[in-house]
């Protein structure tokens, strides 16, 4: 059976899913069951284990320059000491070219049966990779293996069914479509879905496969060969993964770089030099502004780019006042505010909230969320399981600094203590007031556990900070309160000409930036947060052209 | 019956051809009989002087600033003395965000509806506009009907269907998908297509409306009010168009601001200014190098562009060298090579051609291709009829100058007498030859009617130069001639690898653009040539973005 045939199901779901906007879980039982097996989970350690203080030798690259790496585990504290090999900018873009040639021309079933096979063997790994996303972003086990195994693997599969459908979209070679002219003379016209060059992925600290990997398969599937650039503190998770595609293309006859990683453990001009390439004319990027200015003056290439941006939540009147609060603070400490998704302006206005049990004052809000909080931080399993540890040595800096623009300082972003990583660097949220003037404070976007509450007038100013948040600086998404249908209307209509999803009522366990995973309409490529939306169409359509050829034809 | 329903059914066949990539043609009739139908001419030009010495007042845009215009006929070589309403570009922009937040609530039907009544008007008016486009480009009058009579409104209305096709793929308010999250809740998910903002079309002095139409109806259906700044040179057949979209909306209780024109005679800072407003999302733009420089710098804006771009003309073998002599002339003389798709550089071996009656030198290729010309030249009713007049009073300058480059002069841009026109400004096609290694030379593009041949080693070194000129300086498409197997897939590949479509063996009366009338696959979009497909659904699909609205319900 033809690797094609063997995955041909699963492709027709995921097709037929995105196509309605109603994406289905391929992996929905791994939330539950397969998470939680102890037998699966040690033998994923293990092999965790195994690649620590070594060479990673599973990629398929062949001589290397060199063999490098300074992963760091903020649990441990220490060192991964795991090497991966090295290649120049010349190399890695002469054998992307070589592959360009071949891989664009390689049958499209053929293309899917691969890159579908090698998801399968991905998903076989998802214990292994998630103990590579936790001890290189920090993010704790659970988590890691939620966003590293299943959302990212979704993701991939999203991408290669709108990938797949895109390109039958208009008859390739064999049926011809002939116009009569009214000269009199027919045309044979034939189609030709071409793919634009070679694609460079740079990745991210802390989600270096869920960023990754739609680029990574919208690129293969639509016939470019793929380089990319994991960030230098978060490459495991990156090498597991791209091992097993090489060794897929391998098995089958094909050359592993295909799909090439490119390593430098050094700095960010390696990838600007990747970038610069004139046969790079793809790139994929999420990250700092400083890059994203540089990438965006560059000319003739298609850039997806995604950038740090302000999630607002907007309170109003709730139905439930501990399940909202429930939330709030679990979004908020969710991998120690580490997500893009994170919320961090919390528009609260002066004269209180609406529940269930009648009006609560701004100031009774605040102490129940800081009672939550507080319960969270100390809860010796909930809150190491949430918060996980810091990423970046530099945020519990960037923190302190922040805390003297504050009105009031509610809750001090201090370490907690780790029960089963006593070294690791960890940080509870940091939760301070600031008032609505204070815009050239809460317009920024600040990297960990921050929850700025901003004390409003009333609900209209609230909205409107939101909706002006979400046009100077970008927003992925906004979350709102509110149990009256007319404030509903105007947050919707207020957001959506920013075109910001937003978040109605959510409570309890359901984190703020779950429906992402599967649906992740949060980018929708409207604002400045992205430019890129992985659930619209163009991140695919954008990665190939049609060309087409025309000929006369005599009748006999 | 409502406008939705009166052109239902031509909307659902333009959808279903440019889902198939099988561009159908709306107008086809209109090729063979109407153009020529004297009576319908008569009463087009007398509608077309009405215009003539006075303001133009059809245009429904309120308390105009001034009324400006200086409009010349390259044909009468007299000023058109037509005054247009002018209008700041705080005006502008004021009123098309007023507008915004109106045209993007209605309902697509209803949009779908006045858009495509206003292009009905349109065609009722086809013979006027070729007239308005012939005094303003200096296009004969019969390629003035086609291009800016069928061709732009094909165009628009293929537009039109896939952005209303587009808008439909994920169910908008109503329809709801639930999905059970493994907490127990359920989500109730909603998506709503977003227009991003203002749409800014600028507009060129050679094909006003044909380049200008698919972005202005393409915003238009996807919620996006219009602004469109026509080149000062070629300003009435836009504001024909315009003042009857204008009209539709007025007669339908609309605000005619929805679409407004903006004219500025005096300068580009103008088109720059408007292009530079933040609330200015999507920009439509053909034309030169330092605007579009300009517009590329700035950011958090969508842009449709397409540059002036070298075509190439690969000569190997043909089948009948008369037919095929006959279609090259045509090609490179059709409107004095003023159109973006004009062949410039014609690569022929020195060792010559095969043709069916045996091997030709490349003197006596050269030879008959110079008798054909001259013929056309001379010929007192077709020369007149394919090459019209010179647009731009810059372009005898330019090309004196470029003659001092030839290695050999075969044929001088000199004027030629028109019949019907005795002051028009014309020119007749120049052909100079030039060396393979003269690349600063021919990788440049030159305005107006030049072919330049260049004498190369061997098909293969038409090839590779085909191939680089498409890679360096962009290629709309590539002309080639080859009876072999092998050299047409080898040049099939070579040029596809540039997304460059081409044309092969293409004779007689066929003008080599002239499939991009209905199929305008000739923009890929993925060379420099073009940064946007009026084919690809990325057309439409990067006008609005697609939010996502989610919100937990619970079981009664």
């Amino acid at each position: 059976m033809s690797l094609f045939n063997l995955h041909r199901k699963t492709l027709e779901k995921a097709i037929s899913s995105v196509k309605e906007g109603v994406f289905f879980n391929h992996y929905p039982e791994l939330h539950t069951d397969k998470i939680f097996n102890e037998q699966e989970i040690s033998a994923g350690y293990e092999k965790f284990r195994e690649h620590l203080n070594k060479k990673f030798e599973s990629l398929r690259q062949a001589k290397p320059l060199s063999w490098e790496g300074d992963e760091e585990s903020p649990f441990l504290m220490k060192p991964l000491n795991i090497k991966y090999p090295t290649f120049s900018v010349e190399t890695l873009i002469k054998r992307a070219k070589d592959e360009f040639d071949r891989w664009r021309k390689i049958k499209l079933e053929e293309r899917a049966g691969l890159l579908l096979e090698s998801l399968k063997r991905v998903e076989n790994k998802f214990h292994e990779i998630a103990f590579a996303q936790m001890h290189t972003t920090g993010m704790s086990y659970h988590v890691s293996f939620q966003m590293a195994g299943p959302h990212a693997a979704q993701r991939a599969l999203n991408a290669i069914a709108m990938g797949y459908d895109s390109l039958l979209r208009f008859p390739e070679t064999d049926l011809e479509s002939i116009s009569r002219d009214e000269f009199g003379i027919r045309l044979n016209k034939k189609w030709k879905a071409v793919p634009k060059g070679i694609s460079l992925i740079i990745s991210t600290p802390n989600f270096p496969l869920r960023d990754a990997v739609p680029g990574i398969y919208a690129s293969l599937i639509t016939g470019n060969p793929v380089i990319i650039n994991p960030h230098a503190s978060s490459i495991l998770p990156i090498a597991i993964v791209i091992s097993e595609i090489q060794k897929v293309f391998s098995e089958n006859g094909y050359d592993p770089d295909i799909c090439q990683i490119a390593i430098e453990t050094k700095t960010e001009e390696f990838a600007k030099a990747l970038a610069d390439q004139p046969e790079v004319k793809l790139i994929d990027f999420k990250g700092n502004e400083n890059m994203l200015v540089h990438l965006q003056s560059l000319h003739d290439k298609t850039i997806f780019s995604e950038k740090n941006s302000i999630n607002s939540v907007i309170l109003d009147s709730v139905d439930d006042l501990e399940f909202t609060i429930h939330n709030l603070v679990l979004s908020l400490a969710l991998y120690s505010g580490q997500m893009n998704n994170t919320p961090q302006n919390f528009f609260i206005p002066e004269n209180g909230i609406e529940t269930r049990e009648g009006k609560i004052s701004y100031k009774q809000f605040i102490l129940s969320f800081l009672e939550e909080l507080d319960h969270l931080v100390n809860h010796a399993h909930s809150g190491p399981l949430v918060m996980g540890a810091i990423q970046d040595p530099q945020t519990p800096d960037n923190l302190a600094q922040l805390e003297s623009k504050a009105q009031k300082v509610y809750y001090r972003a201090s370490p907690y203590k780790h029960p089963d990583y006593p070294n690791a660097r960890t940080l509870c949220p940091m939760v301070i007031e600031l008032g609505p003037d204070q815009k050239e404070v809460f317009f920024k976007h600040y990297f960990g556990p921050v929850g700025l509450i901003i004390k409003t007038k009333d609900v209209n100013q609230s909205i409107m900070l939101a909706n002006e948040t979400a046009r100077e600086c970008g927003s992925l998404y906004c979350s709102a309160f509110t149990t009256h249908k007319n404030i509903k209307d105007k947050i919707l209509d207020s957001l959506t000409v920013t075109n910001t999803p937003v978040t109605f009522n959510m409570v309890g366990n359901i984190y703020l930036e779950k429906g992402s995973a599967y649906d992740h309409f949060h980018l929708t490529g409207g604002n400045t947060a992205s430019i890129a939306s992985s659930s619209n169409l163009e991140f695919v359509l954008r990665r190939f052209t049609w060309v087409g050829y025309r000929e006369p034809v005599y009748d006999e």
